[in-house]
């Protein structure tokens, strides 16, 4: 499976990395960067080094470091820390592993060089996604799906994480994200609903981290930082591995529930950001979401396998 | 217990109307009217049929034909049908039953009257309650409480029927029920998450028809019109019984499970009339919700025991 991995390093994009780095199933094409958990020169230079660290050969892309929306928002710096990886040590990085170009350019040029055969696995904003298809629209039809961490549907109860209503990939550029549920390419949307059932708990990133040698001592040390953010905001004892859980889909489909239909973003207002979808099995229609294609989200997930996987792959 | 029923019959009004006149425990003080299923003069036409026909004695009293966004919208005459009761024969009424005066008035003297016993159940448009707030802010703190069919919150993937971010109710008039979120009364919402668990099927249906005499029989009867529509729209072999399960709310509310947060309503854009509620468990608040009160919304329900406690009421 070729896989364009768009990303914001990030604590865990990088679990997700480390995750890639073992799946001999995954051809990975390329690693492009975007504004997000920290801004654009510091996840670029998180996703060198994570390559680096994790033996990666993809190249990284450089991509946006301004949203389509045009408003600054910074995420709070509580959540990956003013590094982006958990206020880690992060020696020099090697710079022979950024490739020039920007990072949409390399998405529209990797779907033309395997058409129908590219996952695109997104997990930070959607801007690079949005500026590919600004540019070259009838990309879209070449993209085998596009899997993106994002979104909440208020499933058990999992509304947004930055505001009530919205999920912070989303709100982080919601004109990016409207645009691409509305362009013709197969979305599957893995958002809050399950990704908040992806919980690292203590126990386990000690297993990780005796198990798993240095990635997995470093994936727990990132953690300890994580895990300060969700035990003051959520009383959780652990962390919450939501980019990795876009990777199990690209492999583990099954393993998930769903429902299509379209998908309209908030633009605008206290909603800003909140993803709306009409369910197909809803007759009738409604005019604002009936001229897009129906898309997937993913509504529950077996959590335990999903956990058991990642354990295993990383151990490998 | 005090009550005050704020209605917009309606077929589901209709049910809550029987289940109200059975109840020993609920001194209903008054039936006030709104636009909603059918416009004014016909909900209202509609309250006093069903006055008169299940033998309540509380007085109807007329609210508000306009909604306070100014914005005109008729529901589908697809839902409760021209009549508002899904096309029965209904018979010349007793005006005898409808006295003078304006909703919101009543509802603040009835208020006033009975400081701290009064519990408002409103299942249409919240307009009357709000134009009551807009008049008088303070009768707030004269309310026990306000429970309201209405609002989604996405639980059990049940986000919006009139749209799919909103419900009717709240998208009916979006103003007032952001307005009532707002005020300091403690405000319990009963909406699509747990409504639509209380499924009148068929069998059901007949039963009511068989055993609970001329009125079972009448609800039964509309409830043919209402159960095309909810086959039409989602498949279903029955109806949804939306507003009774406010009133069930007022006598057990321990067959609820609930979340607490303030709550807004948004007020325009392709959201219009969705609720989003920042849940208390969430630490770090948002500003646009921060100076609001907690309201609880339910999120689970023992559907079981609420038919089962319908069809024993009605039944007496």
């Amino acid at each position: 499976m070729k896989v364009i991995f768009d990303t914001d390093p990030g604590i865990d994009d990088a679990m997700a990395l480390l995750y890639l780095s073992k799946l001999p199933e995954i051809d990975l094409l390329g690693i492009t960067t975007v504004v997000g958990n920290a801004d654009l020169a510091t996840t670029t230079r998180n996703a060198l080094f994570l390559r680096e660290r994790f033996g990666l050969s993809a190249p990284v892309v450089r991509g946006a470091g301004k949203t389509l929306d045009g408003v600054e928002k910074a995420e709070p710096v509580i959540v990956h820390g003013v590094n982006g990886l958990g206020e880690i040590e992060i020696p020099a990085v090697d710079e022979s592993g950024l490739v020039p170009g920007d990072a949409s350019q390399f998405i529209i040029d990797t779907l033309k060089a395997h058409p129908g055969e590219v996952t695109i696995i997104a997990v930070g904003r959607m801007t690079n996604l949005a500026l590919a298809l600004r540019a070259e629209p009838e990309v879209a039809k070449l993209a085998k799906q596009v899997i993106i961490m994002g979104g909440a549907f208020g499933y058990q109860g999992r509304s947004g994480n930055i505001t009530p209503a919205a999920e912070a990939n989303i709100h982080g550029d919601p004109v990016a994200a409207d645009e691409i549920f509305a362009a013709d390419w197969p979305v599957v949307v893995v958002g809050l609903d399950v990704t908040h059932d992806i919980i690292l708990d203590t126990t386990y990133l000690e297993t990780l981290s005796r198990e798993v040698g240095e990635n997995g001592a470093l994936l727990a040390q990132m953690c300890e930082h994580y895990a300060r953010f969700y035990k003051e905001m959520m009383g959780l004892s652990g962390v919450v591995g939501h980019d990795l859980l876009a990777v199990t889909y690209a492999l583990r489909p099954e393993w998930f529930e769903t429902r299509r239909g379209p998908v309209i973003v908030v633009r605008d207002g206290v909603a800003v950001g909140q993803t709306i979808q009409m369910p197909e099995s809803r007759k009738g229609g409604h005019p604002d979401w009936a001229n897009r294609p129906a898309q997937t989200i993913c509504t529950g997930v077996d959590a335990g396998k999903v956990l058991e996987h990642y354990r295993e792959t990383v151990g490998r």
